[in-house]
């Protein structure tokens, strides 16, 4: 009877303006039963790897049938595909740019669909804000319960990043990059904790050895500087009550060194 | 049965406070079947016009008897009336301040009431935060149905504030005003793209002319500076992958002229 | 049948990242039927008694059986316990570390449990992000009505912060303290206004003295300084159409003086 379901929103629209919102009420008019859970809204402006990652963090935590509309589309109106996807049992509505590229990653049941079935679409279908002409009534239709292969034709090989990996120089020496810098000023490397051998040491750029392994941040003194092992999954590098980021100059993509003690 | 109702919130509390949630345990209080849909809470402090751009963009999206919840309210606790409102099958709730000007604007079904009907409101209300005491328990008992005369006398002539015009200079020449800065930089002039001319020239404040017409932000090189139909339904000033509003110096309230080629 | 049920959030994670979408995941996973309402994620880094406040401030504006799920906890992964309560009907979810102080206040129906069965926790338990890994399962199943002794023993001491309070120094003259900063820059003291005499002075540091009393925000002429009884239950110092902090340079914890006039 009811139409219940949940739609997660992941955009860099911002919280100060009018557009998360207009897509929330095209979908809560086409459905009104749904629940909306925010991602993140503060995703850097054009940041497609910024968005995939936190997407990549948090979409298997939710319900099987969830609605994952993720809207990072600096190619808004050009030949870039909109998109409807699954995997893992959820569902998701994004641009075909790589948004996509962390739930795609090493998974074999993501299926793709262009959209193209524009009689789903919010008319007139403005050029700048497919979010709320496209993707949002899509999302909602999908919540709904319509299938993907209604909306347009498979896509065989959607966009996605080429996703930061460890690099292997030698046995026990490895490189690594920063992921991305969290709102306490933590940076998330790409280096998962098994991979990295016990008492190896941690080296910023400029020669920089991080003193300290640790595995809560309670420990330490303040402004010690130390590596932990996160919650994303991967080796972060922090500072005692400060901001690691900031103190150490570090950004989304510098490179990281392992070697042994 | 149950009282399902949405209600959509609209202020300049911003999100550190606890404000925005004083409002929303009040109503859920009223009525636990609510769904609530922040349109924005980053308006800027006491900008009515802000507020009142933005809610005009969205209302119309969400679904018959939605509650549109807007305090903008530097006049709080003094002679300016609060006021409960219905357009197009909806509910409004707002200092009668010209928060709702967007709202009222070109529309004959727009039918505002005082609220005095003090036996609905949180007591003790304060003089400081009718948000919390007035505004969000009559939002609540509207959701659930209560007549808006049930609220007080008809106003007759609520407060609308003098939406920017575009002015005919003479044939094909036209002065118009930056509404809006949104979260990218773009600025969203009051210019509607079928009273433009075609082969006209924007022309900035400095005689400086934006050099392009576009129809997305794909195109273009980085940094080049634009014009395009927005999505607000006017003309909006880009710059490519960056910031108009800082690259130009582009505030609300700034000029545009439109001349022939 | 449905487990109807409200979840408020309160952190430090601020809105950029995936952390607080993690708990809700984690939450709406364990309960379908759940509704979040977000108090704040923009509390300070770590600023324990800043988290308290404001969820001092709206608690017990929400329906019985609301589950208050906050989370500020530099203490994370440490001896620090997570703890559930109840207090007015109402349930808590929380690092023992002094974040429900104001819950406590002067309350006798304050009931603490330590957070020990851990066959309810997500695994595996990361030492960093208790939020989804411990507090989010435990909201979500008391939301389902599992007891609070379910989750282990009683708590007889739970950690409270000593609360600012007000110093008699003499008749009429008392030493208070700012509580809290807001969006506008209007700074909450600890003062009530029945507790300051008619006709009182403030003051704030280096002998500077409020020269106002005022009821609403509106009266006044710009730039004006002025004290006024605020929506949180305590004397506000303000600046009409201004940022008192701003202009004041007044923080958390600075004093204010109370003299006779």
């Amino acid at each position: 009877m009811a139409n219940m379901g949940i739609v997660t929103l992941l955009t860099d629209f911002g919280l100060r303006d009018h557009f998360v919102a207009a897509m929330k009420g095209v979908m809560i008019n086409l459905n009104p039963n749904l629940s909306f859970v925010d991602i993140s809204h503060m995703v850097s402006a054009q940041d497609i790897f910024g968005g995939a990652f936190r997407l990549g963090q948090v979409w298997s935590l939710f319900p099987l049938k969830t609605v994952h509309l993720a809207v990072v589309d600096p190619g808004v109106g050009t030949a870039r595909k909109p998109m409807v996807a699954s995997a893992g049992g959820q569902f998701f509505v994004a641009p075909d740019n790589g948004l996509l590229s962390y739930v795609m990653d090493g998974r074999d049941d993501f299926i793709a669909h262009e959209i193209t079935a524009d009689h789903y679409f919010r008319k007139p279908v403005s050029d700048t804000f497919h979010g709320r002409d496209i993707f949002a009534p899509i999302a909602a239709w999908v919540s709904r319960g319509i299938p993907l292969d209604q909306m347009g034709p498979r896509i065989q090989d959607p966009v996605c990043l080429k996703l930061p990996a460890v690099k292997k120089v030698r046995e026990g020496v490895m490189q690594g990059v920063i992921l991305m810098v969290d709102q306490f000023g933590n940076a998330v490397t790409n280096l998962k904790p098994d991979d990295v051998p016990p008492k190896s040491k941690i080296i910023l750029t400029g020669q920089r050895e991080v003193p300290s392994f640790r595995t809560t941040f309670g420990e330490g003194a303040p402004g010690e500087v130390f590596v932990i092992p996160g919650s994303c999954g991967y080796l972060e590098i922090c500072v005692k009550n400060g901001s690691a980021a900031a103190t150490l100059d570090l950004k989304p993509g510098a490179p990281i060194g392992v070697v042994p003690a």
